[in-house]
C-alpha cells in the first residue's frame, strides 16, 4: 500500500508542477509579458496543457490510482477520489473536441471584444452558436459520468457542465433555490429603489493612485496575506492567480475618480488568495490543495469584500486608516455616512458593477438563459430580445443596447456555460460562514472595530482552507456551521443590513 | 521530405515552447517570486527539464531527424545538424549522472557562499571535489562525440566540457590564443601601471537612484532595445533571459555611490538582449534562433559595453543626457574627461570589476587552473596556493584571502567548468566584429558623436543575429569579417586605445 501511494504521489507532484508553471506562465500575461511575447506565450502554454493532459490521461496513472482504491487513510482517499474524478473527465473529451474549442474559443475573444465596442450581438451570434455546439457535444460526453442517486431526476446538459465547476450541484437543486432568491430579492430592491439614496458625492473626485495603492497594500497586512508568499501587482482586470500555496499573487487597478473600485478589488482578490495561502499543500501529495467548488473559493471573496468590507464596524476601522491618506477629500465623513454610500443600492445594467442585493438577479437572469439555450429552448438569435425582458422582469429596466446588456460578460465570449451561478452559491455559502463567525465569536464587531481581522482568518483557516477539496463544498460547510447549502443566512443578512440602511419597517 | 520536415517541425515546436516556459520561470525567480514560493519552484523547474530532456532523447524524435538527414535546405539542414548534436549529447549521460549533479550543485551553492562569507575554502573544497569527479564523468561521456578531424590531437576532458559551451573549440587551439593574450597584456598591464591614473574623483558621491534608472532607459532606447518585445527589471544579480525573439528580459542593478554599474550593466546586458530579439524566431522552426557559441553570445555584450560604451565619442553622446540628470555632479566634466575616468585600469583582485585590459588576465588564470584540475595535475586542496602563485606571476599582486581569491566565482560551486575561455574569445570576436563596422562606415565615430546607435545595429543584424547558429560561431565571424577567432582585433584595440590615454610612447 505504501509504496503504491509512493507512486501515485511521484506522478501527481509532476502534474502539480507542470499546473504551477502554467498559473507562473498566465499570471506573467496578465502583468509582465511584453506585447510581442504574446505569440511564443500561447505555444508556451498548449505546450504546457497537451503535456498535464497527457499526464493526466495516461494508462501509468490510472494504473497507479487503481492500485490505491481500498487507500484507508481519508485524506488519501479523497485524493484518489478527486484525481479519478479529474482523470474520467479529461479521458471522456475527445482530443478533436479539445482543440475545435480552444481554437473556436480564441476567434470567439477577438470576436466579442469587437462586437461589445459597436455594441452588435448579430457580429458574435456566429461564435455563440459555435461554441453552444461544442459545449453540448462535451456535455454529452460528461453525461454519463455524473453520478446517480435513486429517485433523483434525469440530468439534462447543463448538469454535465456544472459539474465541472461546483461538483455534485444539480440544477433540480439549484434552479429552485435561484427562484426562491429572486422571489425574497424582488420585493427588497422595490422598496430599497423606492427609498430616497445615500449621500456619496465625497467619494467623487479625484483620489491620487499612489495613495490608493498604499490603502490596498494596508488592507493586505490588516487581512493577514502574507505578502513573503505572494505579492500585488496592477492589472488591466483584478484577478487572483494561486500558483502554490508559497505564492499566490493577487492585482488590483486603480481609478482615480473611483476610490472604492481598489479597495474592494483587493478585499476580493485578497479574499481568493487567503484561500490559497491557507490549502493543505503538505497534505496527501498537494492533491488536496484546491477549492472542492468555485462557489465555495467564490465564498471566500464574498465574505472579506462584502461581509468584512462592507460592514459598519469594520469602516469604523478603516476609514481613519484611509483619511489619512486623504485628509482633504474624507475630512468630516463619518463611518456610517461611508458605510451608506459604500452599500448603494443602484438598478446598474452591469452585472460586476452591481451591488450585493441587486447582484444575484443578475446571476439569475444568466442562467434561465444558458439553461435554455442548452435545452434548445431559446436560439442564440432571440437571445437579446430574451435579455431585455428578462432584465425588465426581474431589476425593472432594460439594457439602452447590447453592450450593456447580452455582450456584457466574457463569460459566453469563452464558451464558459454553467459558472455564473457559482457567483450566487458563493454568496449563500459566504453569509453562512460568516454567520457562523459570527456565533463562534460574540465579540466579532468589536474586533473589526479595531482592525483585528486575525479572529475571522483563523476561524477560516481551521472550517475551510486546511480542507482544502477532501470534502465537497456542501459538506464542508455543513461541517463548519452545521448548515449546508441554503439562502436562509443571506436573505437574513440583506434584509436586515438593507432594511435598517434605507428605513424599510 | 516535406512531410519529414513537418514531423520534426512540430517535435521541435513543443520542445522549444517548454524551453520558453522554463526561461519564463528562471526570470520570475530571481525578478518576482516571494520568498516561499521558491519550494514549489524548484519542482516546476526540475518537471519542466524533465520534460525537455524527455521530448530531446525520445526515439521518436530520432526518427524524425534521421528522416530529414538528407535535408537540402540550408537553413533546415543547419537546425538537423544542430538538433542531433544537442540531442546525442543528452543521451550520451546516464540519468543517474544528471540528478547526481543537480544535487550536488544544490548543496555546493549554499556551502559556497557560506565559505566565501567566511572566507574559508577547506569548508567548500568537498563539494568542488564532487563537482570534479561528475564533471569527469560526464566529459568521458561526450569525449566519444567529439568530431575528429585527421591529424588533431588526441582531445582530453575539457575538450568535452568546452564544446557544450563553444562548439568546436578544442584546447589544442585555446591554449596558444590565451598565452598569446597573455603575453602582450602583461607589459600594457605594467607600463599602464606605471602611469598616472585619470581622475575620477566627480564619480564619487550620491547618485540618485531614480534618475540612473531613468538614465538607463534612456540608454535602451539609444541601442535600440525594442521595449514592446522585452523589458528591464531590476534584480540582485544582472542578467538577460532569452523567452523568445519578442520577449527578451534584462535586468540591472542600482548602486548610488557607483553609477557606471547601472550604466555598463544595462549597456551589457542589453549586448545580450538584443542578439536576442534579433534572432531567427521564424526560420526553420526556430531552432537556429539561438546563438552558435556562448563566446560569440558575450561577444554582443562586450562590444556594446566596451567598443561602443567606453569609447569617447559615445561619451559625446551620452555625457550631456547624463548630466541633465545629475547636473550638480557633473557640471563642468568634459567627455575626455570621463572617458579617461570609465577606462581606469587598476589591478581589481575580482574578475567582475575589472577592466577591460586585466579581464582577460583573470580568464586565463582560471583556463591555466581548470585545465590542470581536469588532467589531475593539480589537487583541490592545493587550489587556493596555486591562485595566489598564478595571480601574482600575471597581475602582480596576491589575494589578500579566499574570499578575494579562489572562492569569489560562482561558476565553479555550479560545476561550471570550461565555461571561462568564453569571455575572452567572446572580447577577440567583438574587437574584430568592431572593426569591420567601422571599416563598413567610414563615418562611425560621427554616428556615436550623435548618438546614432543604429547603422551599429543593423549591421549586427545583418551579419550575426539574423543567422542565429545556422554556422559555427569562428565560420559566422569568418563570413561577416573576413578574420576568424584571432586576437590581432583585440590587441589592436587595446593597445591603441591605453597607449593614448595612458600616454604611453
Amino acid at each position: 500500500m505504501a509504496d503504491s501511494w509512493g507512486d501515485l504521489e511521484r506522478r501527481v507532484s509532476d502534474l502539480h508542477a507542470l499546473e504551477g508553471a502554467i498559473a507562473v506562465l498566465s499570471w506573467d500575461r496578465e502583468t509582465c509579458m511584453p506585447p510581442k511575447g504574446a505569440r511564443a506565450r500561447i505555444a508556451q502554454l498548449s505546450a504546457l496543457q497537451a503535456a498535464v493532459h497527457e499526464k493526466l490521461v495516461s494508462p501509468a496513472l490510472g494504473e497507479a490510482l487503481a492500485m490505491c482504491e481500498t487507500e484507508r487513510d481519508p485524506e488519501r482517499a479523497a485524493a484518489v477520489r478527486e484525481l479519478s474524478r479529474e482523470r474520467s473527465r479529461a479521458i471522456a473529451v475527445p482530443e478533436r473536441l479539445v482543440r475545435a474549442l480552444a481554437e473556436a474559443q480564441g476567434a470567439s475573444l477577438t470576436a466579442w471584444r469587437d462586437a461589445r465596442e459597436r455594441s452588435d450581438f448579430g457580429a458574435f451570434a456566429p461564435h455563440v452558436e459555435r461554441l453552444l455546439a461544442l459545449r453540448r457535444e462535451m456535455a454529452a460526453c460528461w453525461l454519463p459520468l455524473l453520478p446517480r442517486a435513486a429517485g433523483e431526476p434525469e440530468p439534462e446538459p447543463y448538469d454535465a457542465l456544472l459539474e465541472g465547476y461546483e461538483p455534485g450541484m444539480r440544477v433540480a437543486r439549484l434552479a429552485p433555490i435561484l427562484e426562491r432568491i429572486a422571489a425574497w430579492l424582488a420585493p427588497l430592491v422595490a422598496r430599497v429603489a423606492a427609498a430616497p439614496p445615500p449621500d456619496d458625492g465625497f467619494l467623487r473626485g479625484r483620489f491620487d493612485a499612489d495613495a490608493q495603492w498604499d490603502l490596498t497594500m494596508e488592507l493586505l497586512a490588516m487581512v493577514g496575506f502574507d505578502l513573503d508568499a505572494g505579492r500585488q501587482d496592477r492589472s488591466v482586470h483584478p484577478f487572483s492567480q494561486g500558483i502554490d500555496a508559497g505564492d499566490v499573487r493577487l492585482t488590483t487597478r486603480i481609478f482615480e475618480e473611483l476610490p472604492l473600485s481598489s479597495l474592494y478589488g483587493t478585499l476580493h482578490e485578497a479574499g481568493h488568495g487567503l484561500y490559497e495561502q491557507g490549502l493543505p499543500a503538505e497534505v496527501a501529495g498537494g492533491v488536496l490543495a484546491a477549492a472542492p467548488s468555485m462557489g465555495l473559493h467564490e465564498s471566500q471573496s464574498r465574505l472579506w469584500e462584502n461581509l468584512v468590507g462592507r460592514s459598519l464596524p469594520f469602516w469604523e476601522a478603516l476609514l481613519p486608516r484611509m483619511a489619512r491618506r486623504f485628509p482633504e477629500r474624507l475630512a468630516g465623513v463619518t463611518p456610517q455616512r461611508m458605510y451608506a454610500a459604500v452599500n448603494r443600492v443602484e438598478r446598474s445594467m452591469i452585472r460586476v458593477e452591481a451591488d450585493e442585493v441587486t447582484y444575484n438577479l443578475h446571476v439569475v437572469l444568466r442562467f434561465g438563459l444558458e439553461r435554455a439555450l442548452l435545452r434548445g429552448d431559446l436560439a442564440v438569435k432571440d437571445l437579446p430580445g430574451a435579455w431585455s425582458d428578462r432584465m425588465e422582469a426581474l431589476l425593472g429596466a432594460r439594457p439602452r443596447d447590447d453592450a450593456e446588456g447580452v455582450l456584457q460578460d466574457i463569460h459566453w465570449a469563452w464558451g464558459e456555460l454553467g459558472y455564473f451561478p457559482t457567483y450566487t452559491l458563493g454568496n449563500c455559502y459566504a453569509a453562512t460562514l460568516f454567520a457562523a463567525i459570527r456565533r463562534a465569536r460574540p465579540g466579532l464587531d468589536d474586533e473589526l472595530r479595531r482592525g483585528e481581522l486575525g479572529g475571522i482568518l483563523g476561524w477560516l483557516r481551521e472550517h475551510v482552507h486546511r480542507h482544502g477539496r477532501r470534502f465537497g463544498a456542501e459538506e464542508l460547510v455543513r461541517r463548519a456551521t452545521g448548515t449546508g447549502l441554503d439562502d436562509g443566512d443571506l436573505r437574513a443578512y440583506l434584509e436586515g443590513k438593507y432594511g435598517a440602511l434605507y428605513g424599510l419597517g
